[in-house]
């Protein structure tokens, strides 16, 4: 696999992510090739300084950069030659099989959607995080922003893509796939949710266990929680909210030391056609190299393909 | 003031309402009457347990329950001896200032809607919590789960009652009032917070300082946080869910500690005719107690007429 970062995304760029593909590295399979897009002469310095030579990586020059602030769109089409921009068009003619950056969110959703494009079927693409479970094995939360209004049958194909991602990815067999709510009633929640319970219900698509409360987000009730992008961004950060108080009160502990950003490893994209990963705009070396540990895992696990097989199913089931 | 507990409401009733009835009567001014509706004779032996005498409280027999999986609307109308709807008929005739329950959370909406009924001008009541803060403070989450879909001049409202509340009640001037969101500009958000922002940003009814997200939500930088019941309800059991994976990993810390939903002290329903209660059906004799001394708190805070003073210049400022 070719695995494609944006080294002048973030805001410890570029150093942070020479650093962190300089960890990657170590952990990747001889096989994978990382491919660092930036300036080339900010990153040599880097490399040099570190002892580790410029040949274990393809360095793939750019001359610009889409900063943290600018405007997504209009960023992405007047600055061709930044890293963001290259990393998209390298995805789109095959020259790099995954790629990811903690720079400009927005750009990267508007390069996933415009330019990579969402696979042909669905509706809206999505971003997830995984979350550790109190027994040591990974679920995963879906929608975390892209979508902060999503109807039914949107919310209905997160489960889908949620589904093949637990299975694939994180290797559970039919996972199961619970529908956040605040209640386990079928006719608990908001007009979204109980017309999403409706279409979820029966469905042969995926394994579905019926509503899920957030006081069992973490146990191992469910792999794969369904929600809107404005309910899952506002846990993600709730959780981000307690990470930080815990450090802040010298509390550590084996597991809440999970929800430590630096060890997500970035959010991927479901339902475009490549793997691409967001990663946080504070991102760390060790960050950046989780990210990229996971990009290549998502694109060895071939997801892309099993996700085009599975909405043909879909297709057919839901004519 | 004339205080009174539902005796029969809550999973551990009647003895874990009289134990935290008898802790409060400790805590309590002597100008304030404890009033305890429920089964006398299931009432006396637990006081005469504990060496207490029946005469520092006013008891009122009932002689029936709603149990906590009854139909709220249901068995409010079918059971008028019921401890809770006597609760509400003493509300309604004045014959007490406030009411409490852990009992059947539906129920206790139901009497607050059609037989309290809500404020005129009130559009939708709400429940809110006590959040604490990091530095010791307390804010405010309304509402956590009585409005799942909330329209934007319901949150307007929302943060007009939110206001009232941490002014009288938690004694912040002029409180800062903050929308709920997944950014802090303007323009983020889904449609409902979108539209909110555009009522509340210039309103001179409250304080209002824009959007807050969750990753804030213990800080200083805001007092009244606003959200539709869904988000409210999820951030909450959210919450107890960090609470609970603290506790069972031994974690001990005094801030965390007040997560502790003994220490919350319910759920008051703002924007109604009276001051009513709900606790978690879990509750314990501290979780009463609590419960108690708060509901207390607001009936002397004389929180309903300042709301319905507030509510004369919304309306004319709103015609």
């Amino acid at each position: 696999m070719r695995i494609g970062i944006d080294v002048m995304g973030g805001d410890f760029a570029p150093r942070a992510i020479v650093l962190g593909a300089i960890l990657a590295l170590n952990e990747l399979s001889t096989k994978d090739e990382l491919v660092l897009i930036g300036d080339k002469n900010q990153i040599l310095p880097i490399l040099a300084e570190q002892n580790v030579s410029p040949d274990r990586f393809n360095i793939v020059h750019t001359t610009d950069t889409i900063e943290m602030c600018e405007h997504p769109t209009k960023a992405f089409n007047k600055k061709p030659n930044s890293s963001i921009a290259v990393g998209f068009n390298m995805l789109k003619k095959k020259q790099i099989d995954a790629f990811s950056s903690a720079g400009n969110t927005g750009a990267m959703l508007v390069g996933s959607i415009y330019s990579v494009n969402p696979i042909p079927g669905i509706i809206r693409p999505c971003t997830m995080v995984t979350l550790p479970k109190e027994n040591n094995k990974s679920g995963i939360l879906l929608d975390v922003g892209t979508n902060p209004d999503a109807r039914p049958d949107v919310l209905y194909q997160f489960g889908l893509l949620g589904s093949i991602y637990a299975e694939n990815v994180l290797n559970i067999k039919n996972p199961k796939v619970g529908l956040l709510n605040i209640g386990t009633e079928e006719e608990k929640g908001n007009i979204v949710t109980q017309a999403t319970f409706k279409l979820m219900k029966n469905t042969k698509d995926f394994n579905f266990i019926g509503n899920v409360e957030s006081r069992d987000l973490f146990k191992d009730i469910v792999d794969v929680i369904v929600c809107d992008g404005f309910t899952g961004n506002i846990l993600l950060k709730q959780i981000e909210a307690f990470y930080r108080i815990m450090k802040k009160r010298n509390i550590n502990d084996d597991y809440l030391e999970k929800f430590n950003y630096e060890n997500i490893g970035g959010t991927p994209i479901l339902g475009i056609n490549s793997t691409v990963l967001i990663g946080h705009g504070i991102s760390s070396p060790i960050a950046i190299k989780n990210m990229i540990l996971l990009s290549g895992n998502i694109s060895h696990a071939k997801l892309l393909g099993k996700i085009k097989k599975a909405l043909i199913k879909y297709t057919q089931n839901n004519p």
